[in-house]
């Protein structure tokens, strides 16, 4: 089966606008996937889940005493409604919190104002071992920020370079990003911002300025578009992945995700101890 | 059914020496276990995590606008291999990562030196509407602290009654505090170091100097039981969980927190927006 990181992958030549949002691009053929694809990708992401929690530990223990600064960050963004929390839960089901660095960015809080806008990124970083997860990141500083003018083009145009460097920089020093933006269409984003108004259970997610940002979304995909084309490096790839179909998008990501940890292929340390030396005063000591 | 917070709770008269670590208090008549315990364990575990995430969920939601300073902290304390990092995969499975900050906290680092021995531990604290998860704490440091004399018996005997303050102070400030200490024997705490020998994938959870910790159990034993008693409060009761029955001990832990998040009660808020005006508004914009 070819690697799903090559089949998502953002190339110079991608159109935002040609990826069809309700696609399944790169699932097993019918036979694996049966009738019921929600339940198979429950299955299946379950399992892979377990899969990942395996690679996370071995990664983990292999930063033990400094001995490795691989860690792995997987950065989501997406419109509104697009998913990052529901894709976060499912894919990390069987991971341990404890090897784990969860951040979600906001609009920038005053202190994190007067810093450069890789500030507050930097120090939200996973340590060697961990596996980060980051929900909105670097790139709502050439995404919201671009869109409602909040710095001149002056500015944000130079941050395609700036983000560039900065992650060849992190990749360089043991970093390896899983950068995905979960693509949904305008109408599904319509179907679950009614959902969020529908049901009480959900009101807490809607928030008025969604319809604001809606509004904007001819402007959202050309900036989502600029900075998937202009980010995506040898050194930290872009992936889109059609996300209307909640089971594909939880299946893409936990897969790509399991592509990366099997390059990377971390491994338990071998003992700096005498293992049979420590058994015996074990032993002797009762 | 009783309160599992109240028969594993500890009280003035409570005795470590004479609870059995192999022991399964509160656990349900026969019937519901069944033959296969661990079976059950896994399922019920299971079940009881959804409805943790449920919890935390609504939990979180509720915090949103600084509506409530709500949040919980499970604090575990054990001996080594007493199983604080399986005990946290298994209730947090179905958690959101988004919702929970885990802190592990090993020996204080130089600058944690300069300061008091709280601390770190206040900087480390659930922001509101989250669920921290703290692997070893402030108990440290009357306990590894005590046993090796890192600071005179002045100074370590006054830390109950500050933690007792500290603790106080944080409980009326909106968190709430599940505080548990896995309890092991001897004997289990053996076979699991000889498993950390034995099986190379275990081999980097073992630390020689775990030999000389356990040379002092009986110290740590009489540090534990003075810990446990002088700082079971009302604002924060500590737990003794029998520990030697993996199954039990997640069960048991999973039940504290489930009892816990019942008498909060977290809500989801009412919405701040007008709905209906918001929906007219989504479907006229198209």
């Amino acid at each position: 089966m070819p690697d799903l990181r090559d089949i998502l992958r953002v190339r110079p030549d991608t159109r935002l606008a040609e990826i069809d949002p309700r696609g399944t691009p790169g699932l097993p053929g019918g036979k694996t996937v049966g009738k019921d694809p929600k339940r198979w990708s429950k299955t299946e992401v379950a399992a892979i889940s377990q899969e990942l929690a395996g690679y996370q530990e071995r990664m983990f223990a292999s930063a033990k005493e400094g001995a490795t600064d691989k860690r792995v960050l997987l950065l989501l963004q997406a419109m509104d409604c697009g998913g990052k929390d529901g894709t976060v839960r499912n894919v990390t089901q069987g991971m341990s919190p404890a090897g784990m660095t969860a951040v979600s960015f906001g609009p920038p809080s005053e202190e994190e104002r007067r810093h450069d806008f890789l500030w507050r990124v930097r120090r939200a970083l996973p340590a060697p071992g961990y596996v980060g997860i980051f929900n909105r990141s670097q790139y709502e500083d050439v995404l919201i920020v671009r869109v409602h003018d909040l710095v001149g083009e002056d500015v944000w145009s130079q941050r395609y370079d700036a983000i560039n460097e900065f992650e060849a920089e992190q990749a360089a020093g043991g970093l390896t990003m899983v950068k995905v933006m979960l693509h949904i269409s305008k109408g599904e984003q319509k179907q679950r911002l009614l959902d969020r108004l529908d049901d009480p259970a959900k009101n807490w997610k809607y928030n008025p300025g969604d319809l604001t940002e809606r509004a904007r979304w001819d402007d959202y995909q050309q900036a989502y578009q600029d900075a998937l084309t202009r980010c995506s490096t040898a050194a930290a790839p872009w992936h889109v992945v059609p996300a209307d179909r909640k089971w594909y998008r939880n299946w893409a990501v936990a897969t790509l995700l399991r592509e990366t940890f099997a390059d990377l292929d971390p491994r338990y340390p071998a003992p700096d101890f005498d293992v049979d030396a420590e058994r015996a005063k074990l032993l002797a000591a009762g």
